[in-house]
């Protein structure tokens, strides 16, 4: 659909800047628009006060490199928290993913991206550097790779645990195999024959 | 996915702003405010100053209820077009789709929805007034009803139709029947016996 020059330059902004969101096309952009528009002003601003907030007072944890609103995030600041693991992620979207299970109460450690030499993504870009600071401070007793199960994840995961290997830390990495509510027709090869390989001992 | 608690108030803030847009959930709004974090701070500012003025700078037209940039809308405003037609439409996202079928060179009426008993939205609600007003000019010569195929929508149409039955104004309805790429077997059958009721002579 174009409507350009019909339907006023506001309009068109807005629907320009939506569309600019990821999975957005004009259609769905047009729709959040009109819906802003039949909302009160105040609402409005708010929404997008909460924008400028995001960019503007968003920090990031100076240990973890976390989503925060101070120096240290959450996690990090939380003293009921074990110190002594860190589980390695690629991005905040994943901290978030793994705090909702509630099925771990360790540390992070956000690499802000996964090594790619197809990409450019050098461990110079990724927050790497100040990872093997905080593993030299001497605490930390494992290490747990969260990374994408995909080849850039395995070989930001070799690359970490080389350099990791004579410390004397534990290093683990999540199971993969079927998905809960998976049916095996529809599972890819590769991750059948892992699930079948690392098989576990049935629990009664 | 709850995680109020642990990502910081400025995120939280901007998912649910985000989630308050048409079928965006709590997941896709998370989406939204990472992108936007990894965006340079003047883009975020030019999303959020769009959406400021979307609410702040865009009129309605006086004439027809169109969104505008001033008084007058870019389609009344366009000596070019056919006065003599009116096409009456539910909301500006109408006027659009309209629009963007170039099929179409008359003016509109937006009414900003239907006459709805079941949602107590009844004529008064409704920009009618300024319709039979423009009516009432004597130019127009035919009036296109282009509502919603629904209950409300032809209940609309009836009640305008009544009104101006008596001012020699020709009065068209859209055409309805089988949408193009539709099939036969998927097609409801109101639609599939209106669209045989309604058959054309085929043109070769």
């Amino acid at each position: 659909m174009r409507f350009n020059s019909k339907s006023g330059k506001f309009l068109e902004e807005a629907i320009m800047q939506f569309s600019s969101l990821p999975g957005i096309g004009r259609k769905t952009a047009l729709r959040f628009a009109l819906h802003l528009l039949r909302r009160p002003e105040n609402e409005v601003e708010n929404f997008a006060n909460a924008i400028l907030s995001l960019k503007k007072d968003t920090k990031f944890c100076s240990v973890c490199h976390n989503i925060s609103d101070s120096d240290l995030c959450n996690i990090c600041a939380d003293k009921t928290r074990d110190f002594s693991k860190i589980c390695i992620v690629e991005g905040i979207h994943d901290v978030i993913a793994l705090e909702a299970t509630s099925q771990y109460n360790g540390l992070y450690h956000v690499l802000g991206g996964v090594i790619s030499p197809m990409e450019g993504i050098s461990p110079s870009d990724l927050n790497i550097a100040s990872l093997f600071s905080r593993l030299d401070e001497g605490n930390v007793q494992e290490v747990i790779f969260a990374l994408p199960a995909t080849m850039e994840g395995d070989t930001t995961n070799y690359f970490i645990n080389r350099k990791i290997e004579n410390k004397n830390i534990e290093v683990t990495i999540l199971a993969r195999g079927v998905a809960i509510g998976d049916e095996l027709q529809y599972t890819d090869e590769i991750t059948l024959g892992q699930s079948i390989i690392n098989r576990k001992p049935f629990e009664k």
